[in-house]
């Protein structure tokens, strides 16, 4: 514990005990959305083998390899472990781990850490923590989950002390098919340039698409044409059908993405806005049917904080293949730009409703009664730390946002007093009865529209 | 994502869906506690640079070192970083980080997850789960939060639900003192060699005394007497005048452990015993006062589950001094044995309270609408997968645990009914009003005696 003046480290983003108090109160109710409709908790470990990590091929750039610092210093090249990137590699193998246990469909929650060792740059972090739900089955996958998965999300989402928030749903059956309707080739290659239209315009995707995807002019065009629907209802299938462009794949991909948009429908419309965005097609290849992304108003720079989709092999073995559908809403880069703003804050810096004074430094333990009895019918309450002057205790209250200074008795004849720090009001109050309004039991999510920066790293 | 079984790894347990849940209650339960007696939540990231962590200069075998993937096969020996083996390093880190935003003193708890790269042996993890309450001030920290850390531990210990504990407090300066008013040059050498009383015989401790700290015959005789006292009160007090040494440092330590024992007297006895235990020694030299221990009952191999005292320097730095007293709950050092030999279990695998049962494929959305019904009044619930025969469904509530089986009516003249699959009791039910019994809305917390294991890695 050297006495060196620690610096933070860049991509690590740690909050101050209020802001965390905050993300709690979030992360609390993300969990009881999640639970209410019946997705159970998993924690995964930190590590997994790189090997599995890099299963794709194309990410390893972005793992943070774990070693025993001895075998480092003795070169010792051990078993490779790698912290996870994200929670759907190890959730994929958990489920194979253990099948044999778990009934499906498995839904499943995880809010966790993850790390990449990627630059931090705008919005990136090297650390940060993630919400996912997935529905997972064996062998086959019922369309409908897709929907459910897209209206838990949607009212977790809705919930939140955020700006407005802007689901985005496509589906990659409906962008192939269409691809394949024109005759386009190497489908594949096409998407992975029309997921780059929110980053580059249209005309130099049109160009791209000709040069890179080797798409012809009257290709490109219905592609941008296609890629340019967005409706907030499912209004989409007619302006698609005016392309005249007719493919099994393309109507299938219609129907499922009309129905996960009247699925939508209606859920808290003044918080969260869900529409058909055919330009959304996730570039990561495993994505096979529904896809998700979720814009921030206000914080376009954030790009998606909430994404994912269907996959129809999240995980196989010998034996058989496990589909599924899956959302992840990216905690931290969704609340820490709005802390750092100033956007959102926390009503006080502590968990005390109420602070219990002190009249001298004999009567702790008369001070400690009324504190334990606050406690027992659940109001927090902390004890002045010493027996200073009531007015400085009242100013400590006031420095940390405490909203209630407790006056014990001091004889057996006098009551007790409680004062409102912010009104200034002291009233007698019974010890075994007062209560503090709902509001003041526990800190409040203030929100302020977006200002100049009040810190965080 | 390949096909090959994926394999536990070593000394990273993971728990199952349903034992999951049960951490979260325990942990939900701990952090109430601590926020009702004022601590606030921090939560660090989980690295710190490797220089930091090694402080102390004995525990670098432990660490695990962290870098980017890319690095390592470049070998190049970018910022060392490392995961933190503790909550203490870290904390200690952004005390000083941020002294100058905190209030003291300042109170946090912290539940995260930490990182040892040991052989993984008997109730030792490489990745686990703590939770920490400390209090930390500027320059100095009075006697009084010793308590105070104390009674909140163990009202937190009381509320588990797991066999009965035993908190065993000692003073380092009562120790200290005693070796000094006794004569011993090296009092931190016998500290050392008193510490490992617990696990190797008291006539091995008193030839150690004399061969490896120097003692003479008589000082280790009068060693051991002091060690031998353990008692669930005061006490103790007279039982150590009785040994007849006389020392300033004795007396403050005599005073500072009989009112932290009086302070802890009556939380809970049946779930909890408190007692000073003139053994426990801590062998990490930083403790300078007050230190803990806790013991489980019926599981001694485990050693300490809980642990930590007071330090007069948790940090500094050129402008002062922190002082702090903590203590430290190693959450899956309790928990994952409990689970492993079946003691600690869910009631159910899914946080569900209601499966909503489906007539036909054409009912989806009528079972959708009591689903939501139902979880706009808290009630979790999940809807049956496809429209199978409805003694399917009722196996599948039955194989889950779920209690209840909602069967929608299926015609606007039906009532709906709703079974317990447990009694087999089917009866109709007013879907605005019906609630199950509170002890049926979420998974409860079976214990039982130890038994054979019923799995966990």
């Amino acid at each position: 514990m050297a006495g060196r003046g620690p610096q933070p480290l860049s991509g690590f983003p740690e909050l101050m005990p209020g802001q965390r108090m905050i993300e709690q109160q979030i992360i609390d109710g993300l969990r009881r959305t999640f639970e209410l409709h019946g997705f159970a908790p998993i924690e995964t470990r930190a590590v997994e083998p790189i090997e599995r990590l890099t299963g794709g091929g194309e990410i390893d750039k972005e793992i943070y390899a774990v070693r025993r610092l001895a075998d480092v210093e003795e070169r010792n090249s051990e078993a490779g472990l790698g912290l996870h990137f994200d929670l759907t590699v190890p959730f994929a193998r958990y489920v194979l781990e253990h099948a044999g246990k778990l009934d499906f469909p498995f839904r499943r929650y995880q809010i966790q850490k993850v790390w990449r060792g990627e630059r931090p740059q705008g919005g990136r972090y090297r650390e940060f923590t993630q919400a996912d739900i997935d529905i997972v089955a064996k062998d086959e996958l019922a369309f409908h989950h897709d929907i459910e998965v897209a209206t838990v999300m949607a009212q977790a989402l809705a919930a939140l002390p955020v700006p407005a928030l802007r689901l985005q749903i496509n589906n990659r059956k409906l962008l192939q098919g269409f691809l394949n309707g024109i005759g386009v080739t190497d489908p594949l290659a096409a998407l992975r340039v029309i997921d780059r239209m929110d980053k580059v315009p249209a005309s130099v995707v049109g160009e791209l698409l000709r040069t890179e995807s080797g798409l012809s002019e009257k290709q490109a065009r219905a592609s941008l044409e296609l890629a340019g629907i967005r409706t907030p209802d499912t209004s989409f299938v007619d302006r698609v059908r005016a392309l005249g462009v007719h493919d099994d794949l393309l109507d299938e991909g219609l129907a499922e993405l009309a129905a996960i948009i009247d699925g939508c429908a209606g859920i808290a419309p003044d918080r969260i806005s869900v529409e058909a965005d055919l330009r959304i097609a996730r570039g990561l290849d495993y994505y096979t049917g529904t896809v998700f992304e979720t814009r921030l108003s206000g914080y376009d720079a954030l790009g998606s904080i909430c994404s994912g989709g269907r996959y129809d092999s999240l995980a196989s073995d010998e034996r058989c293949t496990y589909p599924g559908v899956g959302i992840s809403l990216g905690v931290s880069r969704l609340l820490v730009p709005l802390f750092a703003d100033g956007t959102l804050a926390a009503s006080r810096s502590v968990p005390s409703a109420v602070l219990v004074a002190m009249a001298d430094a004999d009567s702790r333990s008369a001070s400690a009664v009324v504190a334990q009895a606050l406690r027992a019918r659940g109001i927090s309450a902390e004890m002045a730390a010493s027996a200073e002057k009531y007015g400085k205790q009242i100013r400590y209250a006031q420095r940390l946002g405490i909203p209630y200074v407790w006056f014990p008795a001091t004889t057996p004849e006098a009551v007790h007093e409680v004062k409102d720090i912010r009104s200034g009001d002291q009233v007698p109050a019974d010890l075994d009865t007062w209560l503090p309004p709902e509001v003041d039991l526990i800190p409040q999510i203030i929100t302020s529209p977006k200002t100049a920066s009040r810190g965080i790293q």
